[in-house]
């Protein structure tokens, strides 16, 4: 088998073969196979897609690279959650308790934030002393003691993907769909679980902004996740204004903790609610979806959710006490208000731009190498729908940096529209794809 | 200006600026656009193609990442002629001669064969003593002397597409019209010439076996070269059977002298002179094509042409007595026939097959690195058309090692169709695009 044949097949629009995937994906991992080779492949791929065989088979080999986790010991179906990313969205903080208070084990690997989009990594490490880079151990012995565990990345964790990335990241191909479906399900799939539960997002502030690419990269990823043999649902839900009311890390964790407490923005709750339910539905711990939504409901009002996230806390070396006391957590050196220039109702807010103004408090990286400062970030007091008084406060701006003020409120300005009509809203929910 | 940029351009479709093209192609070369970026470009421009602006930029770019020779001081004009190679084909030696015969400067650079096809400095390393790897200087000093110079490809010309031609190679990358044109043009436009007369080679010995793609080949050059400010003409030529009646190095040396004394095959000579006249036409030595076949066929019938060709191999080193006695030139041990199993007239010779052969026999090069055998080959007695008689000679195979015979006959028979009447036959000159 010869590198260039399998690039030429790709090419010309023949179909790859499961052992030619593997022979390329393995050769690359090795470095028997160039850079130069797997780009071309990549951009061959860009052009001519995957069949839902291949996409099957790219995953399976870049998730066999690594280790794949065996968690058959745990005494309980093992389900997770992966989000495509958004504004302000933390609800893996508030459903990941949630779930595993309702007796589903929860080996949640996470990422970081980059660009506009934030990063479970660094809202956890927002609280002191949490530790995000256990050992495979460690994390195995956190998800037995606890029901759940959240880290970040390991080297031992599909290492084809995370070359394979950086070199799709500097040849133009990162936009492929059955690239982007196999990247993120070669990590998923070597969590060890039954089942997972996609939250594919749509809108101005998602990766996949319009809701056709949103509807057709989930469909790849429940593909790949049922050709593996997993359990899989997809719910394609709304980032076309920020999720709940925070983004910026301590900030989205105290409002986490907020909603287990059952006093967060609706949106945030339903939700965690809905996706945590997805969870527990899939792992059979519940009859069925509506009987899981009673059930999650029951452990957030009864603060088992809470309880939960305080113990994972705990376990991985942070401070528990924020969830009593959010005050403990990082906080800027002041907070700015964005006020109305007009009263009427909140007609828009670009949602990419809030993310973008956050990210340029220092809440995200604008580089993968950029330092986080986890107390800075916005508050956004108004949503698409309320009403506005001219003068009111829109944004509260939480900032260490004043000299970035200017450019942070500029961004702000443009991003939200007053108008003098309520416009229809989104649903936060738009499909759900089994 | 960031190379990524450059790729997602392409890859979505817009036109590349002349800034981009030489930004690209100069930082490729200097090693600061790595070869992964190379190949995604490449491979971008595989699937959405080159503007004719975009083609120029490139052909430029990649000239100019080395030495233009400047002959303006040679007295007079200055023309080559670039095929796209074939089996048999060795117009070089017939029509450069000719030309300069005719008052044209010829600064021929040219390739070795790959495959199934042989190369120019093969066929003159022959002689016994042909220096091809003149200096520049040296070349100059040549061409002024005789006019005429036939060296090969050196270091210092177009640098840039050595090392893109190797990188497409093993990147599927090389079937690109745009990138095999620019790839052409940058070698061709470096050798300070006027004019150049294209043979666009088609049918199944051929590069372009398609009529329609030598066209469209053709058409890619011909809009470089004038885009360049060059006079341009391309034949499209046929090779669906071998030119002339030898395969071989020394054997198509032999052919090539006995074409200038005037008793070589009729479709060498006819092409070889057609070819030589668009030279002298484009190089303005004669008033027009007409006139300029009467120059040329009087070089030949004059033996100028004879002359001029045992002046460069003086020259350049070689053994000038080649010219008056063939036989000098090195020789097999032994000829074996290929003999027609029954009587007919021929219908096929398939030209690939016969190019294959011969290169099996050691005339060609199956890998970069292989050694050619300048004295086996093939002489082929009976072209398409010809009457034969069951057991007479059609294939006089001239073998060093007599082991590779039974495959070498078993592809030669193959090849080679006897029917009961003669085909319709190909003309050898399918067209002419100005």
């Amino acid at each position: 088998m010869r590198a260039v044949d399998i690039i030429q097949e790709k090419r010309d629009g023949r179909e790859l073969s499961r052992e030619e995937i593997a022979f390329f994906v393995e050769g690359y991992t090795r470095g028997t196979i160039p850079d130069y080779q797997a780009s071309a492949l990549a951009m061959a791929v860009f052009f001519r897609g995957m069949t839902a065989a291949e996409t099957v088979a790219l995953t399976e080999s870049m998730m066999r690279t690594g280790e794949v986790l065996d968690l058959g010991d745990l005494p309980g179906p093992r389900v997770d959650k992966h989000s495509t990313g958004g504004v302000g969205d933390k609800t893996s903080l508030v459903l990941a308790p949630l779930a595993a208070a309702c007796g589903v084990y929860v080996p949640m690997i996470s990422g970081r934030g980059l660009g506009h989009t934030g990063g479970t990594l660094d809202k956890l490490e927002s609280i002191a002393g949490f530790r995000v880079g256990l050992s495979l151990d460690e994390f195995r012995a956190a998800l037995r003691a606890t029901g759940m565990g959240l880290i970040g990345q390991t080297p031992e964790i599909a290492p084809a993907d995370r070359k394979l990335y950086a070199l799709r990241d500097v040849t133009g191909t990162v936009e492929s769909r059955p690239l982007i479906a196999a990247s993120i399900m070669s990590k998923k799939m070597a969590e060890g679980i039954e089942a997972l539960v996609l939250d594919v997002k749509t809108g101005d502030g998602a990766f996949m902004v319009k809701e056709e690419d949103a509807r057709a990269l989930a469909g790849a990823m429940l593909a790949i996740g049922k050709g593996m043999g997993k359990k899989m649902v997809a719910l394609i839900t709304d980032m076309d204004q920020p999720l709940g009311r925070t983004v910026g890390n301590a900030l989205e964790v105290v409002e986490s903790i907020e909603t287990l407490r059952g006093r967060g923005p609706a949106d945030l709750e339903a939700l965690s609610v809905e996706l945590a339910a997805w969870m527990v539905s899939l792992a059979g711990t519940a009859p069925d979806l509506p009987a899981a939504r009673v059930r999650v409901r029951q452990a957030l009002g009864s603060g088992a959710g809470l309880r939960k996230l305080q113990e994972v806390i705990e376990r991985q070396g942070g401070d528990p006490r924020v969830c009593d006391d959010p005050s403990r957590l990082p906080r800027a050196a002041e907070t700015v208000e964005l006020r109305a220039e007009r009263g009427g109702r909140v007609t828009r807010i670009g949602c990419r731009a809030v993310g973008h103004a956050a990210m340029l408090l220092g809440a995200g990286r604008e580089r993968v190498d950029s330092r986080i400062d986890a107390a800075v970030g916005l508050v956004v007091g108004k949503k698409v729908g309320d009403a506005v008084e001219a003068g009111e406060p829109m944004v509260t701006v939480h900032v260490n940096d004043r000299a970035r003020l200017p450019e942070v409120l500029g961004v702000l300005r443009a991003a939200i529209d007053v108008g003098p009509e309520a416009v229809p809203t989104r649903p936060l929910i738009h499909d759900v794809l089994e």
